[in-house]
């Protein structure tokens, strides 16, 4: 293990969380708020531990798989840390557990929360909560690579171990050049929200900070009631916001390339827009009747699907209140999640598509044992490293779901309440259903519960297993 | 297809039911019960058909792979039809919908039930009841296997789409004396329990009718209490032949020929006992209080973890009413199951601890990718199509529980009686909780559901497979 690189990594990951709490302390000069101070001592914390790892730099520079994934798993852990200093040092969220559970939350843009009472926190505050949201959307080491000069291996392992999907599809040649187009589509996506949201009446800073909300695919909102006081064209907005969020970026490479075709032929995008038109269409018909009108209807059902596929957690009306079987189609929406390569959480589309597709072959197999059949997506092969990844994630993510399960049933709450807590932060979503539904928060449970819950918002962002390879004893062998 | 030997196949598993008939024919002349004259109807309409199919054996005696399977999946259903004549021709169960659902219950060894009052049905519909759950349990199929004279290929093919667990292991080199030794077995347990209910005090008709439902992890009982009116020593004697029944059987056919070893050296065994043993710990201590003494907490815990794990569903005491780390306890041994090999149902032990170690090396692999490990069981190498078989049927199971659970939540039940009533009938088990509690029953769902959950319990006993084979137009295309 080259220690060294990663302790290099880390504090970058250090430098640039003070970076980026620059923004939320210009906020607070803006609209006067003392805790224009917490801002200022948290940077300072970051730069002095950052600037420590980072003023040599190592010899040796080379990183393998082994130090790509504990150096991902390592930074995720240190901004969540660092993250929370604001909201502890501030005094709006004095218990750490508490303030690492809504950083991490922020982060893994999941979008859960322990505060019962949002509006009650200053701006700058609330622009650092969504901020941590579109940080995370993208993901910090992605940032890492776009912008700072590393070896070739460390930028495929660190992109490689962060982002979502089963396979990571280089968009261009060179990683680095992958990772600033990603991001350059990110700003234009979070740059034409803001300009929407400003054309619908909305003021500066909710556009700013729902925007971060809905790109990042997180949740935080800056209402106690979510998204549910604001007019009808921004709940518009950011449905269709989350949709375009939910969709893996190389389509919009595409695109920008002028690939219609190419991007046209992506199964994973039908299967999501296909599961996204049905579940609102039968969304709409399960729920007849709820609402004054067929619009209000349909407007409701196509948020609340949107928001829940791509596992952002914003909410125009309580869900929880809804027909079983609106808020079955929920449930099960949260655990496909949006497409790979997206910022969206959860399981993915394209795993969903690849397993069924692993079915189908299994059942031609068992009825013919000795022909041989390919499996293929869009025109290639599935390799087989891929396959047994995929089946792999789904039994560990099964597992790490059951422990959590068993874990948080200690509180004694409901079947469902617990069921939904793991699963709605396991896939980065936000809210569940009963004790944990639209209406309510994590602030219930103990210390223990919500330690899970920050492991599984962890361990789902960054998909298993860098978090796995981190808690291996294997991984630390000489 | 060889259409003819899979109607050859189907009618001698009617004329095999017919001669299972004949038992409760003769329990109603015993006990002078005018239900006789029913069982002598059922069984002339089971000979009439069986022997109209089994009179011409066919020229060409192959069976395939394809042909095994869907000889299984359509021997299920035909049975399970025509078991449900005595209860629609009696009038004790007149809607067919809810006398199917309670013979598929039967002969998939679920236990679930539609009845409310099971104490109002006379003493041979109790008795062919109970008997279902006899005959499911070792596998009609693999009973043609052993009586009857097929070809070899038939002979494995049956066996193979019928036995539950991942791989199935001959215990002999002939599958014919495979299955033999299976039912030896079989029978030997079952007169043993037999004989050790009636030294504990109880009459002849409760001690066979519930060894049935025991040996066969089925659940039915003949009082509406299930097994907690009966003495200690009958609880505890039924805790223990639970266990023995959710053990592969194979273990036992080592230890008849001496070899105490290999029989130690199984994995799954020793997982199994641990998780058993750790679980009755567990919701003892999490249960301790609610019963008078010490002894009964444990002897609750016990018996229902025993109950759950073998997917038996016999139960001495409300677990809906324990809290919920005690209730999670129970839904995931729901899942997990016995072991593969063995009467119970379930995912199985084996699948899971393949799964674990497969996990195991993903991770080590993501650290190192250019290490090859190879996964092992008791020292023998797991082929990679048992693997890829895992992990196909794993993922199978989860799409079918999901399309379940769907359709199941239009009757507008709460999320954790829909969840738990697919997991008590995929997995074959009985009761779950809410609202399918041990206390309450299947009869308050609709004919929809009851028809979800028909198929969930063939499609669990089953694996999966068979069922899909038979529902695929690959199949059946020339």
């Amino acid at each position: 293990m080259n220690y060294k690189v990663v302790a290099h990594t880390l504090g970058w990951v250090m430098n640039i969380e003070a970076a980026c709490m620059v923004l939320p302390l210009i906020c607070a000069i803006i609209y006067r708020e003392p805790e224009a101070m917490t801002f200022g001592i948290s940077i300072a914390i970051c730069l002095v531990l950052g600037l420590c790892l980072t003023l040599k730099a190592p010899k040796k520079k080379d990183m393998y798989a082994k130090e790509g994934m504990v150096a991902v798993a390592l930074s995720w852990i240190v901004i969540s840390i660092l993250g929370a200093l604001p909201f502890v040092i501030s005094g709006y969220i004095p218990n750490f557990v508490d303030a690492l559970f809504e950083t991490v939350s922020g982060f893994t843009t999941t979008g859960a929360s322990i505060l019962t009472d949002v509006e009650a926190l200053p701006k700058s505050m609330l622009f650092w909560r969504s901020f941590t949201h579109w940080i995370g959307g993208m993901g910090v080491l992605v940032f890492i690579v776009a912008i700072l000069p590393l070896s070739g291996g460390a930028n495929m392992h660190l992109i490689k171990a962060e982002s979502p999907g089963p396979s990571v599809g280089k968009l261009v040649p060179k990683v680095k050049s992958t990772a600033m187009i990603l991001y350059g589509i990110y700003l234009g996506l979070t740059a034409t929200e803001i300009v929407f949201l400003l054309f619908a009446g909305m003021d500066t800073f909710s556009a700013i900070t729902l925007t971060f909300g809905t790109v990042g695919t997180g949740g935080f909102g800056v209402l106690n009631s979510s998204v549910a006081d604001y007019s009808n064209a921004v709940q518009i907005i950011i449905t269709v916001f989350m949709l375009l969020c939910g969709i893996n970026f190389s389509i919009y490479y595409m695109l920008l390339l002028g690939k219609v075709r190419d991007a046209a032929k992506s199964s994973e995008l039908w299967v999501y827009l296909g599961v996204v038109a049905l579940s609102i269409f039968a969304i709409s018909i399960n729920c007849s009747g709820l609402y004054e009108t067929v619009g209000d209807t349909v407007r409701h059902s196509a948020f609340q699907v949107a928001s829940i596929i791509t596992t952002t957690g914003y909410g125009t009306t309580d869900f929880d209140l809804w027909p079983s079987f609106s808020k079955t189609i929920l449930v099960l929406l949260m655990f496909m999640g949006a497409c790979a390569g997206s910022t969206g959480g959860g399981i993915k589309v394209s795993r969903i598509v690849i397993l069924f597709k692993s079915i189908l072959k299994e059942v031609k197999l068992s009825a013919h044992p000795k022909t041989t059949y390919k499996l293929t997506m869009d025109g290639h092969i599935i390799e087989h490293s891929v396959l047994r990844a995929v089946n792999v994630y789904m039994a560990a993510y099964l597992m790490i779901f059951v422990l959590s399960l068993l874990i948080i049933s200690l509180d004694n709450f409901d079947f469902t309440t617990n069921f939904t807590a793991v699963t709605a932060t396991i896939n980065n979503i936000g809210p569940g259903l009963s004790k944990v539904g639209p209406t309510c928060n994590f602030s219930q449970f103990s210390s223990l519960s919500k330690l899970v819950c920050i492991a599984d918002m962890l361990v789902g962002r960054l998909e298993i297993f860098p978090i796995l390879v981190l808690f291996t004893p294997h991984t630390w062998r000489k």
